[in-house]
């Protein structure tokens, strides 16, 4: 993963996490299954991304690096420093960043391992949905992404398809990258309103 | 993937995902949830077993047309083509269909990548019922492979032996594999009745 | 898989599919379902292992010794050798026995394909709680990981962490991986009295 990419990827697994610990929060897990369910949220969709592009071990096992921003948002939550408040939007938030962070990192890293931009976006778009899913199948909870409540895999579509276009185009930068996660979480808690 | 199994896999990812989409119209998803269910049908037992053969990223990534089958599918029971009989046996049938094909493919593509007969009839089986465990477990139900009515597992078992078998024997042709997938799809049917 | 490995990691795929097995009657499942979830629990964190590691087909794909424990840990529940007692502790038994071997053999071969030694920790941790999680989520019941009854990934992350440590030291030897098995056993069973 190249330096532009990596505090992206960093950022989108800290929010993921924290929609993990949030959950366990809510379900009353002890500390454990705080750091399980943040681990599967922040890291599982990276580490399905990585099965799927077959190049080596998953990154989340080689660079310990990306275990840091699971653990930090643990510690927050455990620590009540981060909580759901009264609307339990928080935990749709976080998720909802995680979601505009790792659609675009997902399909950036497709795009850099040599796949076509039909698979690009289609990991982008398991990259952003993959940690959460994995996330409420494992604390028995129906998905997100099935919640008639807001739209979730469209924007994550939306922003890996742009991703690889602009990469097409060769006018994918850290900029352009940032805006299209802006506008992917944008959308996506547009739709919870 | 040769260009015999290429249309038996088409028809398999087909049956898995009208499967996939009619269980999203009983669970009333939406259009998103009808895709995801149709996609982790249609395509999960391939991908499944395109990991374990690991010889690169797989064939659902990196070959665009094996999408068709899955947006067709969802097409169709969209416009209510394709629905869900007073018997609720219309998805138990393309259910047994994807089933039949899958365990046929699995094994084929297992032998040519030059695994042991144990595992090419194991891959078959797991390619068979793969997709279909996974369309079950995200939409939270059990499995139809734990549902007493009806066997399951076994006639996809035996799909995959007999592909093997006749592989291992050198009388493998296009015709012998219909012919088992058709025995393998009338077992599972005539164990529902 | 060297000599020393294989017979400890037999046991374990043996007692985590009697946890299967077992799991699979008390639900009332048949036998294909006792079989379904046995290689489940006996087999899958061996399987994740062994995709994370990425060099080549899974182990369980390609060594069908590993299958004779899945058999007959099927064979002896189906003939009521083995049963659940009264305090229900058999399964939680068996259970904690896999989960001591395969942290063990999990950071053992982790190692031996030459991953640092924070990966091999994690990676013994999840091949010690990934088949008794894949068990439980295809069962539809919630995973013991999250029981508040117990520790469950704490001692699994202990013994991958000084099964790493003593091969970091030059000093792991099949005796000093026995104890380090014996300790996560007893420290696992002590925490659920």
């Amino acid at each position: 993963m190249d330096a532009l990419m990596l505090p992206l990827e960093l950022l989108g697994i800290f929010a993921f996490a924290v929609s993990g610990a949030l959950l366990a929060a809510r379900k009353q897990f002890d500390l454990v299954g705080s750091v399980l369910l943040a681990s599967l949220a922040g890291l599982g969709g990276g580490v399905v991304r990585d099965l799927m592009i077959d190049q080596g071990p998953p990154v989340a096992m080689t660079n310990s690096l990306l275990l840091l921003p699971v653990l930090l948002a643990v510690v927050l939550v455990a620590a009540k420093l981060l909580y759901e408040n009264r609307l339990r939007k928080t935990l749709l938030a976080f998720d909802a960043m995680g979601l505009s962070l790792f659609c675009l990192t997902g399909a950036v890293i497709a795009y850099e391992a040599g796949l076509n931009p039909v698979a690009c976006t289609l990991l982008g778009l398991t990259t952003g949905v993959g940690g959460g899913a994995l996330r409420d199948v494992v604390a028995n909870e129906v998905p997100q992404i099935f919640n008639p409540r807001g739209v979730y895999a469209l924007p994550a579509m939306l922003g890996a398809g742009l991703t690889v276009l602009t990469l097409e185009l060769g006018i994918f930068t850290i900029w352009s990258g940032l805006a299209i996660s802006a506008l992917v979480f944008t959308l996506r808690m547009l739709s919870l309103r």
